[in-house]
């Protein structure tokens, strides 16, 4: 691709280094930036300066926070007897989502996945184990993707902690609410058969 | 959403005011962001402040420029008896990425859309008249988009011009090479018939 400022070759290059922004789509978001009022560019790019200096990550839970401690983990009114263990950030947003869980969480920062060269090392996990060390937490929630990485890393934290006796969970598995049953997959509703649960249990929710 | 950083909500947000960008995309973005260097952030926000900074309009044909006058309008090379008609600097670019064209370009910023309140005020006609008045230009391309829009204002300019005498001509509307025929939609095919070319035209490109 020609262009014919340097200047604006400069920022479609800086725009197609995000994932999924390939050089065109890069061109176009450039472009309407020009577009649009000087103060609007100015916002953004002073935005994500200042989100890139000055964020933090919880010391407890490694999820993001303007301070040293979350506000999840700083929140008195939360148990933290119980820990739901996530990949990222994202899913702890998804999971305070649904208003339905009044635990801590813990961030891995990914799963092990030896492919990409990520070991258990290379994740939240020692400070997990601490934490349980400390003999506070009596229920651990798996809440990984059911993928083959999601189910090693539980697995390896599951060997992890055996020795503290704990008692830990995996979130349920099983045909999504509205789902029709004959679009579901084979695995999923052999799963949900199962795992069935008491009819009146179903009610409550 | 709720976000457990202010910082990262900003962020997220002004990601989100770009076009095609939703708050979901904006927040693996931003995340991407933090999981890189910092200074890739630094060099992105810079490169968008400098472009939106400092960026210039050609004078004369209205391309995107580091001077007053843009390299294509400056090289002498270029013959400015034929100039080119085009929505906008992406079109530009691709046609130069033809290097089959070695006139001159105008970049009229838009096309005539009552629907969307652009008028042929709002565009850069003014300065395409003038620039013929001064009776440099031989021929006049028309290299807009062919739909009813670009129809319209290939037609407006196309009357404001009519009293200068100069040759005006558009790209032409066909088959494209290596499309198959009958795939083709209907309109295209009709025209490629009616404005056939002679076929020893075709051997010289």
């Amino acid at each position: 691709m020609e262009f014919s400022s340097k200047l604006l070759q400069r920022a479609v290059n800086e725009m197609s280094q995000l994932p999924g922004i390939g050089k065109r789509t890069a061109l176009r978001l450039v472009l309407h930036m020009l577009r649009q009022p000087k103060e609007q560019t100015m916002m953004l790019s002073e935005a994500l300066q200042a989100m890139r200096n000055d964020v933090k990550f919880c010391g407890s839970c490694h999820n993001i926070s303007d301070k040293n401690l979350c506000e999840i983990c700083a929140n008195p009114n939360r148990n933290e007897s119980i820990i739901c263990i996530v990949e990222d950030i994202k899913d702890v947003m998804a999971i305070e989502n649904t208003s339905s869980f009044k635990g801590l969480y813990h961030v891995l920062g990914g799963k092990i996945s030896p492919m990409d060269g990520i070991g258990p090392h290379d994740l939240n996990i020692e400070s997990l184990v601490n934490k349980i060390k400390e003999g506070k937490v009596k229920e651990l929630i798996f809440a990984l993707s059911s993928t083959m990485e999601g189910d090693t890393t539980n697995f390896y934290i599951y060997k992890q902690i055996q020795e503290y006796q704990i008692f830990t969970s995996t979130i349920a598995r099983g045909i999504a609410v509205g789902d029709e049953l004959e679009y579901a997959d084979e695995i999923t509703l052999g799963r949900s058969i199962v795992n069935r649960i008491p009819f009146e249990n179903s009610l409550k929710l």
